[in-house]
């Protein structure tokens, strides 16, 4: 069909729409969200179909500035719009929700067809829903990490080990990573590490890492500070590794599911080209892996698919019932990774490090825990990591008392005298982030007193920071509802915990929570 | 947050939509597709959220028409914006992905934000997809086709039998609602019968009764037409009947899935007070329902469902495996539907139509098929539709040849002598659609020889009608690559039907396939 082109003047956010009449849409046997072929002269394009009855009038094609730009066309050319014949990913994608398995060809071509923004948001959102009802197979996922992988940038270092380290996070405060990847490369191994954002924690590493220096570089600035320090600590989003991820999780973030967890993780080592992994399962109540059975199964999953991607993996099971350190919230975390990197300030995230470190040096034959302890003692991790900081831009010399933290504050204190038995991390992350974090670098929280700690009445429990008062004000009415640090008095005699009165049947499935 | 609100003079097809800054999103905490509550003086209004770099400034709301009209703004004018608070609807959702069932009232606050445009298109997408996969109890369906029944119109004809009949359809050319509402009218019962368009096939009821008279009537007319002549049939489209069925399709339609097909057929029953229900369900090779014992199930399921919502169904299994009569297409089956109302023309549609009418006639102890015969061999029912063809807006003296068909037309003719074993029902719809129908109302096929017709080498087998050439050669074609009328020369020496070279998993699952 022939139409007449009315450019919009509008961007559509990187999309390529077209708005067409409604007859000509029914003509064309099209409906809204459908994929139209577009042709002018030589050139030919793909588009998404809006429909309007009344804005566009028959004969005509509005189009977005992005369809502009790629189909080279003006306002009154005429184009010819045909409809797109039906994408084999879409039959995929049925047969999945159908509950059968993807075979890897089926797998490479839906990962492609959702990089090149043929697959529209409602099939996507219909794929993500069925992969989190059916599950994956360890082929489905072994396939989908290889696809994700392909479709972006690598990281080519010719070296013969590339070690690694992740995280499954869900515990506040857990500024691990960055103790962990100087120690490793002072140990005179490469580890290249990309992190996350926040997404809905108060920090992730790449927020933290942030306080100290840049974290966006692009994959040839990774590379070279890597060549020269042998680690890095950068954030994965600007690099354009497994890129495919980022349009995945713009849906699976609304709908609250995340089945691709695997393959997102995995894709993302393969492409730095790692060849050795730890992963971090933090475990217990409070954190995403409740119990040790479950952290058992995920990490024996964990082995198996890094076995068929050619990186050997090992898991960490950690106390996840607590935060890691006193320190919620990129720059008050930012500040304690530095003391303790320099002077051992939190003995907790001097273990937690030390182990995984430790047991990374295992794997490759260089050590165990007690050579990360050294490196660490000896100062030789922190020389390291001030030189990565260098190397990425930031001030090398840069003391804890340089990173700014929140001037407003709050400070909660103990109702009574006893024993801290039970910290609420969920709790924690949403004051911290009332409090402003992560946008808010300076704001966050910091704790006084840990489980186990003995506590006398009005003794302070932790103090909230912010940037702005009224952040403080909406984070201290949260802290003061939820009181996320409970104090006993006499464990032995409280007895009831809870009193349950009706019971709607919710069933335990194995899916991680965001 | 105040934000300074920019109109963008663009009409976004009903919704009301927004666009933040990124900063001021990530400042809100909202993401693309979340909704926002807008506030300008005393009024109030949810938004949905789209986000932009470049196009908005931060401090900046860009707002589309429907936004303008109903918050009654413009340019420059300061709005408050805040985030909306969770759905409840979107924890039942999240609940039914898990696989649990849900109760009424969540039943109904899903139904309803659907209506409201509270719940966002993936969110919609996620649940059809879960209903899809997981199904649904008889309470589920039972509250569902409730809640969808009371989001709309109803009517209020204050009679004490209300009669109905539905087809599940997937044959073309069935057009038995055109004799039996007459039959049953003409019996002095009440039989108010909506009807829908072609969604993928070459005609619905309201295509073909459109080339005898209106069908878009409101609730108001289609009211008074059935106190008038006790029947009608008219288009549920245009009568806001259970609209959030629309919504639904919406969704389902691209994503090929139809998990609410039965709340979505019993809603509308509820809706016009239907006390008796007749369900016509087409059974063999080549439509929905391929066996006696799917349809068997199918049945029971409608006849509980129906005995809960307080209307006494029964199910009739038809002959499914060839077209209703020789005319596929809007104004063929027109012409089709008022020669055999006149003077019995197709044998096999006299025999459906009766069949069903004296089944609803024995539910209200009104008598039988033979009744049904008499009713049409006395002209009755003939009189009767040119009574509702009158009332609904047409030409009641109307006689056959008053139907424009195609004057572009090709005919298939028989490669061999032989006889008629095989009939594709979906090529044949395929084909008419090609040819135009339904949009084109003159397009469609004519069969000249059904299942069992001996034909002679060069006999015609069907013509093909069309109004604009080019798409009669594109029917063509396919005709003739598809084959859709087979012809056996001799069936009991020709065993092998196909071979099977690889067998890929395919489960059978109880949906229908749209």
């Amino acid at each position: 069909m022939k139409l007449k082109v009315r450019c919009l003047d509008l961007d559509a956010g990187g999309k390529t729409i077209v708005i067409l009449n409604k007859n000509d849409a029914e003509e064309l046997g099209v409906h809204p969200l459908d994929r139209v072929v577009l042709t002018h002269g030589k050139r030919e394009l793909t588009a998404i179909v809006n429909i309007s009855e009344l804005f566009v009038k028959k004969g005509e094609i509005a189009i977005y500035d992005e369809v502009k730009r790629e189909l080279f066309v003006n306002n009154k050319d005429v184009i010819n719009v045909k409809p797109r014949e039906e994408l084999l990913s879409k039959k995929s994608i049925k047969r999945k929700i159908n509950g059968l398995r993807l075979d890897e060809r089926e797998i490479k071509e839906i990962v492609n067809d959702v990089l090149e923004k043929d697959l529209n948001d409602l099939e996507i959102a219909a794929f993500i829903t069925a992969l989190h009802i059916h599950g994956m197979s360890i082929e489905e996922v072994v396939a989908l990490s290889k696809a994700m992988a392909s479709g972006g940038e690598k990281l080519e270092l010719n070296k013969k080990m590339i070690l690694d380290k992740h995280s499954l996070g869900g515990i506040p405060g857990d500024k691990t990573t960055l103790l962990l990847v100087p120690i490793i490369a002072s140990a005179g191994l490469t580890i290249p590490k990309t992190s996350s954002r926040a997404v809905t924690s108060p920090a992730g590493t790449a927020d933290r890492t942030e306080c100290l220096c840049p974290v966006s570089l692009d994959i040839k600035e990774m590379k070279r500070v890597v060549k020269k320090t042998n680690g890095c600590i950068v954030w994965g989003g600007s690099l354009n590794i497994a890129p495919v991820d980022d349009l995945l999780i713009r849906i699976e973030y609304p709908l609250n599911l995340d089945p691709l967890y695997m393959p997102s993780i995995m894709s993302k080592k393969k492409a730095v080209g790692a060849t050795h992994l730890i992963v971090d399962i933090p475990t217990g109540r409070g954190t995403k892996v409740k119990t040790f059975g479950t952290a058992h199964e995920l990490a024996k999953d964990f082995i198996e698919i890094g076995r068929r991607l050619g990186i050997k993996t090992r898991c960490a099971v950690t106390f996840g019932e607590q935060p890691v350190g006193n320190a919620i919230g990129p720059a008050l975390e930012a500040r304690e990774a530095l003391e303790t990197i320099g002077n051992l300030k939190s003995i907790d995230l001097v273990d937690k490090a030390c182990s995984l470190a430790g047991t990374l040096l295992g794997m490759v034959g260089k050590g165990n825990k007690t050579t990360a302890m050294k490196l660490l003692k000896s100062g030789k991790a922190e020389k390291k990591l001030r030189q990565i900081i260098e190397e990425q831009g930031g001030n090398p010399k840069i003391k804890p008392d340089d990173i700014k933290v929140g001037d407003k504050r709050v400070t909660i204190r103990a109702k009574k005298d006893g024993t801290v038995m039970w910290i609420k991390n969920a709790e924690l992350a949403e004051i911290a982030k009332l409090a402003g974090a992560p946008k808010d670098k300076e704001a966050g929280i910091l704790l006084h007193a840990k489980i186990g700690s003995s506590v006398k009445e009005n003794q302070p429990l932790f103090t909230i920071y912010a940037k702005k008062l009224y952040k403080l004000k909406e984070a201290e009415i949260l802290a003061r509802q939820t009181e996320p640090i409970i104090v006993v008095k006499n464990l032995s005699k409280e007895m009831l915990i809870k009193t349950i009165e009706d019971h709607d049947g919710d069933r335990l499935f194995f899916a991680l929570e965001r």
